[in-house]
């Protein structure tokens, strides 16, 4: 049992472990640990929280040097993170830094990626204040970052309720879609994988109106079922509604391969999934929210067009 | 000159790179930002300032499986982190762990990795309450910590001041004495080496008294040209007075290599460098501060046995 690798858990069976081992403690600013986007600290002087989160991005899983450029691929690493912050309805304040660097990196390349993080954190009001640099085989980025919520525009995974309607911020899939094409070595829609963005604003809008809110770095199906685990019901999405783009259906048919897969399995869009009582929905009607699902009581499915029911399977595994 | 590798401008000029690249803004409550231990946020409701620290973890360079057993690799990754916080005068607070783990990791390595960061945090009073998971080639893990520190006990790397005396809080040389048995494949001093300590408790005594305070990572060299640039002022380093202990001094005899040399160039023994006026040293006989040289207008040097001066050399560099 002990012995066994990584892959037999799998990156949930992981995360439990490691949620087992850490929280031994009750702490009254601790609000919550491990188990959504972000640790939520309650702070002492005033009714704000603290959101802390970080993401590590290692070459030739997260960014590849041969389709990124450094810039591109700071800016990719700190959207990332932005991305957890915006789907707790709060802003980014502080952020941390550490890299290793491989032997061959050139002073060209560093000032470039650099130049990527500083453009994607003033572009959120995010301040980069500090780090670590070291040396590695292959280049890994962490990102650490401190941000603030107001209690009314806190937004947590464990808020969904039964009713309520799962919405999503915008088109699916699109990211996917250019890595698929760079492992192919075809042209075409790449510019959103090149240049991601998160929907800090919006989530800062839509904060005080839904229920439960998480981004989508993993897929659709994953991270409907994480509002699913941490709010204690089920889920049904409609295939019919999942929103992909022409470019990224045109991109399917391309490449032979099934958009809706990249929408659901396939990650790193960095919308925002969320869920709202169906009477709130005209308060952000101008948002222009999709709605692609229910929650329900239990199970999780996904709905073909003729009605037909499947079990709604989860989305990217690092360790699967 | 842009094409050049980073090992041609070594880690201090990519440090200054970075500093360079990130810091152009002004902000009220970013105390410190690049260039100390910490950065130094000035808390917005109490006299207190937040500090917060990130340090990556590579195998190979900072750790190696086949030396260190997981707990002993998780204990390290907390206590280097907990350390920056130590030279800062201030108490960890909260942690962020994050980890890219190969595919041969087995669920029993994780589990004992998670419990050396568990005991070290719970050592320090520190509480690690999330972080991010991922797959990499070798094992790398970053930490981040927010911590805490009451304005009269900040201590920084800036503030040493000309006459100051310059002490250290214990044996140096002691941890790569061990990693230099290790490289030679020979048994003896290794026990500091595989547990490594930090001066928590040490530092929150020192932080009243002290001028400048930073720890030892990269060697007592590389400390001593910080604080004197962080300063602007010169230091003298004494030989003779550098704290070497007995047994790191028979690891030297048994490799025919110069313990000196690790206690200031060598790094990751994790004791306190701090100056002091003179007048203000009884204050802290207590904790036996060893006075290894003082702080003086300009230049940088290492007093020999006959009086005769060398410049001190820098330290551990990733880089060079």
């Amino acid at each position: 049992m002990k012995s066994e690798k990584l892959s037999t858990i799998g990156e949930s069976g992981l995360i439990s472990m490691i949620a087992d081992t850490l929280e031994r403690f009750d702490d009254e600013e601790l609000f919550k640990g491990i188990g959504d986007d972000c640790a939520v600290l309650k702070n002492r002087c005033d009714e704000n929280y603290t959101l802390l989160t970080t993401d590590m991005l290692v070459e030739g899983d997260h960014f590849d040097r041969d389709w990124q450029d450094p810039w591109q691929i700071g800016w990719k690493s700190i959207i990332v993170n932005i991305s957890d912050i915006a789907a707790m309805g709060g802003l980014p304040r502080w952020g941390l830094i550490s890299i290793a660097f491989p032997e061959d990196t050139t002073v060209s390349f560093t000032e470039e990626l650099f130049r990527g993080m500083v453009s994607a954190s003033d572009k959120h009001g995010l301040k980069l204040v500090g780090g670590d640099t070291t040396h590695g085989d292959s280049l890994i980025i962490n990102i650490a970052l401190i941000g603030e919520v107001e209690e009314e525009n806190l937004c947590m995974r464990r808020d969904a309720e039964t009713g309520d309607l799962i919405c999503v911020s915008g088109d699916l899939g699109k990211s996917w879609a250019g890595l698929e094409l760079f492992r192919s070595g075809k042209k075409g829609y790449t510019e959103y994988y090149l240049k991601p963005e998160c929907r800090l604003e919006l989530g800062r809008e839509l904060a005080p109106y839904v229920n439960a809110m998480i981004d989508v770095s993993d897929g659709l199906a994953s991270e409907v079922i994480h509002i699913s685990e941490e709010s204690g019901v089920g889920a049904e999405i409609e295939k019919s509604k999942v929103p992909i783009s022409e470019r990224t259906k045109e991109t399917g048919e391309l490449l032979g391969k099934d958009p809706l897969k990249w929408a659901l399995s396939g990650g790193e869009d960095f919308e925002l999934v969320f869920t709202i009582p169906p009477d709130r929905l005209d308060r952000i009607e101008k948002f222009e929210p999709i709605v692609v699902g229910r929650i329900i009581e239990e199970g999780l499915y996904l709905i073909h067009d003729d009605g037909r029911k499947d079990r709604l399977e989860g989305g990217y595994d690092h360790f699967a």
